[in-house]
């Protein structure tokens, strides 16, 4: 029960946020925000509803992880809510999303952004690349992401990571379980510009140690899942990873200086069976926990 | 966007409860609430889902209504979100809404509910009755809801209003769109235990004028509508009424003294269409700009 | 319960046979039973699902009609079952569902069919018809179903009505709500071989005094109901009649003769939400009191 | 079987094309194609996959109409396809949609559009409204869509109406159906900019006659049938006008100067029955016979 | 067919049993009966559908086993149908259930139980324990259900285990594949109460071994399963066993002296394209012929 | 875009036809077509609606394979569509799919064919067989699919293969991923008339090194797959092989002289998420590499 948005009412109530997630702004280390924007998405849209689907369903999960042998920590994550975003054109709603990733930086906690299709990371990474110019990026994804432009637009859930290495260059990204996109992303990929892990998370040990104590931004396309364990997205890519592959290669980070992390592209409309959902739950309350 | 909400984060964001439906606990003359309690579903459960996919989809509601010509009530209305309650026998979820609306009542405010299955509109009526003696209630429905017991039971769905008139007593509900029940209950109404107008919503006005200026609580039970329109739900009926018919009939209300009401039984899973939950929504607006 | 089928156990057990239709076989004036073929299902299968969905959903249904202030006559009907016949080319399937109303009717009970595509009432009618020659069939359904052809066959659902006739003879076939065929087969009811109501269920009455007490076989297709309350079929047309029509309709043809019966054409996985089952059931239950 | 799109190969094959769509290009009077956007969509996106779903179920339908007792004609309407529109901002999308009209109409052909959201009437109707200034727009519709701009933006699927009275100005536009939007739009129609027909197709007939002989352009937003007859729409607003009205309505147009159509907001994925395309089918079907 | 079923009727007719399950009850060594309860569901209720969806279900499946190959015993075991039990409290169901277990227990056969919810497996495990004071119980789930209490209830669904232990006491349960619970639960089990095997099935060759020839119920909670292969169920937990990896357990069971068996927890309508009861009818038809 | 397909419209626009298959069919290599036919499926139809759901899709699919580091051919592959194939007995079906296969063969051009059930391939591999008569056919599939009839019938989707057999005899068959079947079948195989191998695909390899330089027809049965990865399909067996172990098995078909393939048995209604129909077109993608 979330007293603070009821102060005036005595009766146990379901919370209105993120299981757990009700520290006071002031006193929390880290805040959940939703950024349901997927105007780009080319295939099948959605993963809008992606955000209120998995504060709906938190309300059944278990705060202690057996995989941690720990608790969701008490009173240090605040959930603020989904971000007004129009949809259209994605100008106005990156610079949105960037504006409040910034506030949150600004107020000295960590943002944890939940998407919305993948081109939301690019304002949230471009603004903690502002603080940290010696900003890494690990990217978990089905797709490189790695396009120049697609059907004519520079934005796009296509080009993103290609917009965000255009900010961060050489060297500073890790892609893992990166199975579609064209000759020419894997050619980039090739050519040194990315650290690209096609098909699973081997690989994460050795960035784990190249990364050392550099600051790191985790952002999780969620469609590096294999479908029959995540349907619920609108590019389902056969020949995934399992979630435990994920999860243990999401453990294997637990050292690393994480400043801000994403989890994209849940479209729960394509799971009507709720399982995706389920997954991107138990995903995030281990990196909670983690972080 | 609820600024009592997120105090601290200056950006517009979504709001967490229904649709215009901020204002201060102590400003508002109303509040709205779910009980999400379906234990006693025989057939199909799931109206405990009702709420919150209510809540969810308000977001693309409109304020306006070209019905009345009138907007929804600005800072008068607070949703304080669902109570928590639990499964299993009726008991303990039952004495919990009691215990809401008994504290609604006695802060000075009329409760509007939105079940959960028809079961919880008893402790609802019950706590209105003891503060307003006369109580009279409209009810609408495809079920009689007169059994005196079902399956061994006493507390059930499908006896809610022979409860209800335990203790209000004879010639004090009205009911509409009865279209489905045993021999016995349609033989305790033909009685004149209680004013069933069977199949439609013939009879509003008259009952509007028989009822006069005592106090009227309002029971919704939105199987009354045809399943071609209302398909979620736990026990559709077809043969039932149209949306406008029954729009029509509660605009008809205007004039009497309602002093809290309900609207239980979507269930929002057995339509994917998510057409039952705008339906629901659109006459929660309607009832709530009439109230 | 049905204690006949579970002589030795003592406890009370969910029937497996149709809700109130398990009077012993030897005592029943009527027998109900399913016909699950769809072979020649030319748009989208699926009614071989019919009869086994209504039997599984008839545990909900009341045995009291607020319709015909009626019960559901106890110990009269026997649920059979479904017969077990082979998809594929439809010769056989037909075989047996004529062997089985031929040995129904030896027996001195009447059929009630539970389609199956429409073409299973051909053989239903054919037995029928060889014991009274002077056989009338009332025909509801979307579909002229009088075509001399369809993609090269016969028998088909497209030609089902075209082949009774080819039995029956002229002026032996009134059909109702029909809003779909060809130019030739609107043309060949205008010339008279067939009495063709179309787009609704004018004309019941006069048909009822033109009948009079000649032996009667009622086949509904049910696609003649709207796909806004009968969603569950596997050619929807727009444009239907309404529940409550239908139910008007059947209702009128309480005087008559009626030997035989069927309904056809439920394809309850087009409809997740239950609700063209529920129809189905209700149309049901109203035509066992009726009959 | 569409032997232009298969010369070299001699069975019969199921058409790639709209049904009875296949007249060569050069012999065609009128042109269908789909124009598969929904990138502003705010509520519920996915009628980018109408085109499509219409083409591939358009298989299943009759080509003679009973309401009309006509044959769609042979070898006057050529399917050409669907436009490819990149997502996002909808300039390219729209500027794409013009050209493709522009060349339609300077081919001396009517142009059917199949949407797509709403705002794909925009550039259509620009494009007719530049040959014949004296353009009148007829408008069916759930929504105004008359604001003045929408979540800022000035173009949008809820500004159409408002975009396109820019161009064609006051008087030119008649609405019907109209039954939601906020207080300012309908204030914007009682101000006799548009004349707006809330809740039905009344005025239909007086509209006929004002509008006399000149050019109009026709667009029907199917959300405007009631949700229980059309549930697969992005915004479904219950209350609405049923698919016999609307039929109705259609036909009384038949003596128009109509240069140019539109069916828009078909969104299948939210209909699993598939009964919101066969209603747009049906639909399509009587517009293409009438013109 | 079912001779014993249909005896006055000659045609081949479907099962209305379970297939292959139709052994005459007197005869039969085993009896298989469904629990359709699930009135302390938390989150996502309709385990009460499993029974009738396996049985349903039943007749697409193949008698014989590759893994084992071997064939279902003919005439071995009955399928005595679904006890009917009232929802709400689970009082009345429980005490139902636990009489149908002592009956068929006290005529000399085995029982075998399909839920419903988890809570089932108390009543039957408690009739077994009065009967075989040195039981011990097998249980695969995905929840150790070893809470105290659960929302204040003592009987719940989540509490099952707990219960059953202050029958059976320390050192008689044996726990594979929990991977959701509380800090208190996971403590309960380390001290020792219970043996957990978190995760996975390891440890079932050494568990059988320290059964020995002591009496067994084997109680399966399906979503023990990964939501990969069983998205059909009410609390899904990723990170699961495969089906192969509990098909193997299972097999590893055959020399221990197993008295009752029960499979519980599919909710079938979360998953549309029965997969889910695909999967529990195969493991059921592998458990009846191995036991 | 297909600009054979719209020689007179100047405007990109989406191909009607199968992603990158748009060769003239004279330069074609080889020939994609649908085959729609279902008739036979005795538990869930619905494989007709498989290549029409494949097309559709495919134009999200990338023309660039990870797996393979290669690009679907360009202009060697033509996709003429779906075969006109009528429902009801399987002769007429059956005729029209040997003579399509017989000229594609005769053009001096590969069948590629998309079922269907699994029925349609015994023409394909009758009319390869004619002109190559020490065809050895390649077999994935859930299912032995050798009854010698089925339910009456000797043409069936479960006795394919067995009429395969009749055709290229003793030893030409191989099969893999077999996980069910009567114990006569797994007896046949047993007896060496094929070469049988249960559950996985082990054994490709010598397979490939049996049949060497001679002419081999590839038919998958897409049920081999688990159903957690292929839900979408009529009869779907637990325990099947993943993704990634079919397509390491397919590419180590590379150096064999493929002359035909087929894929069949996807029915897309029985996955809502349309992630079976991405995992037939990645096969399909790399199958078409491949080749």
């Amino acid at each position: 029960m979330d007293h603070q948005d009821q102060p005036d009412f005595p009766l146990p109530m379901l919370s209105l946020r993120f299981m757990a997630c009700d520290a006071p702004y002031a006193d929390a280390a880290a805040v959940l925000f939703g950024a349901p924007y997927d105007g780009t998405a080319s295939f099948r849209p959605g993963s809008r509803f992606g955000p209120a689907a998995m504060r709906q369903e938190s309300l059944g999960l278990e705060t202690y992880s057996p995989y941690q042998d720990r608790e969701l920590p008490e009173q240090k994550i605040r959930d603020i809510g989904d971000l007004e975003l129009p949809m259209g054109g994605p100008g106005p709603a990156l610079e949105r999303i960037g504006q409040a990733v910034r506030r949150i930086l600004s107020d000295g906690k960590k943002p944890i952004m939940l998407g919305g299709e993948h081109l939301v990371s690019l304002p949230a990474i471009t603004a903690c690349h502002e603080r940290w110019p010696d900003l890494c990026v690990l990217h978990f994804d089905a797709h490189a992401d790695l396009r120049e432009e697609y059907l004519g637009e520079r934005l796009s859930h296509a080009t993103v990571m290609r917009r965000i290495w255009d900010r961060v260059g050489d060297g500073r990204i890790w892609q893992f379980g990166i199975r579609s996109g064209t000759t020419d992303e894997f050619a980039f990929a090739r050519a040194g510009r990315v650290a690209m892990h096609p098909f699973d998370c081997d690989g994460v040990a050795a960035a784990v140690e190249q990364i050392g104590c550099r600051p790191v931004y985790l952002t999780v396309d969620l469609d590096v899942l294999d479908p029959s364990e995540f349907p619920g997205t609108g590019t389902p890519e056969p020949g995934g990873v399992t979630f435990l592959m994920l999860l243990k290669a999401l453990l294997q980070l637990q050292g690393l200086n994480i400043i801000g992390a994403d989890l994209v592209e849940l479209a729960p409309h394509y799971d009507a069976s709720g399982v995706s959902t389920a997954v991107a739950l138990k995903l995030l309350r281990e990196l909670m926990i983690m972080l």
